[in-house]
């Protein structure tokens, strides 16, 4: 018995350097679960060995400027010359057939979906510690020192935007962090607000 | 490292017969958790092996009426003759030492609880069916029909207060529905409203 037809859109976004994409790797190992990966949409020309609709969807930039005028992404920016963006149809497709489409995505971005999509789950995933942010940064190493400051700016901007998301996962541990994401879906399909409806059905039945 | 300091009071409640006590002593059973069990005072007489601070507070009229008119209860109720009812300051200090305090009530008494202490988590049990309600109700068998209607009809009105909780678990398995209490005090512990304040101390370190 399934009280909630539809999946949920989970947003995990937090600070640069945070391990964000670790997490999301773990979270997928897990067992028992309907998530799946939302592909980004971009106009970039495809690497060797990129698959079109698995690794990225790949577009050219007249279809992707047509796209952001039909409002058909959940966010998008510009990088280096290139788009990148969430395509909006596809989410609400995959939501539909029920799945849980997981977002690994910056703050500004989830920023952007959550002004389309408010009944999507935001969580902010941080660091156990300002410094332990700091020494990942620094590690990565294969970076200038002007361009390492500029992202230890950018974390320290990001962590005061906490309070707009539903949710503060701590990565104090990969697997824990992986099962604390797991624990708020969970919990986010038995909110009265998004399980009402069905349980009046299966009343009515 | 731990976000939240204080514990979280769960409220488990739902119609006659569906099961919470079952529900709640599967949830003591899990491993790995920090919740407490509130124990209820009572003006009843102790039966033979009932010890007093385990199984009720035991105290006199007196001392309930005293306790009622200085606002000492979450929730009380009379029944053939005596008092029950769920004393405020001993699960404020429970909550203070970063328990997690159940308690398992009837709807009326949830609802008590609801005004004086809104923070708390209000979790609505359900059958999987009205029908599965109703066989369970008749299965006891002990009770004449007239007994049996009336609470039939009783479980039928708080089916429909389901909308004044914060989340409906339905109990179609009780290890699963269990599960999923477990996953929302965790989900719950890491709401940004209830850890933001640890954060903000966090980053400050």
């Amino acid at each position: 018995m399934k009280l909630n037809v539809n999946g949920l859109l989970i947003v995990i976004s937090g600070p640069s350097g945070v391990g964000k994409s670790t997490v999301r790797k773990a979270l997928f190992n897990k067992k028992g679960h309907n998530l799946i990966y939302s592909v980004s949409m971009t106009t970039r020309k495809p690497r060797d060995g990129e698959v079109d609709g698995v690794d990225y969807y790949f577009v050219s930039r007249e279809e992707f400027e047509r796209r952001i005028e039909e409002g058909k992404f959940l966010e998008y920016a510009e990088f280096v010359g290139n788009y990148y963006g969430t395509p909006k149809d596809i989410v609400e497709k995959k939501l539909d057939e029920g799945h849980e489409v997981v977002l690994e995505i910056e703050v500004e971005g989830a920023l952007q979906v959550r002004k389309v999509m408010p009944e999507a789950v935001f969580i902010f995933l941080v660091p156990p510690g300002r410094q332990a942010l700091y020494d990942r940064l620094l590690s990565r190493g294969t970076e200038d020192k002007s361009k390492i400051e500029e992202r230890i700016n950018k974390a320290n901007r990001e962590f005061l935007l906490a309070h707009k998301y539903d949710y503060i996962v701590v990565n104090d541990d990969v697997d824990n962090a992986a099962d604390r994401i797991m624990a708020i879906i969970r919990a986010e399909h038995a909110k009265t607000e998004r399980s009402i409806h069905q349980y009046m059905k299966l009343l009515g039945e």
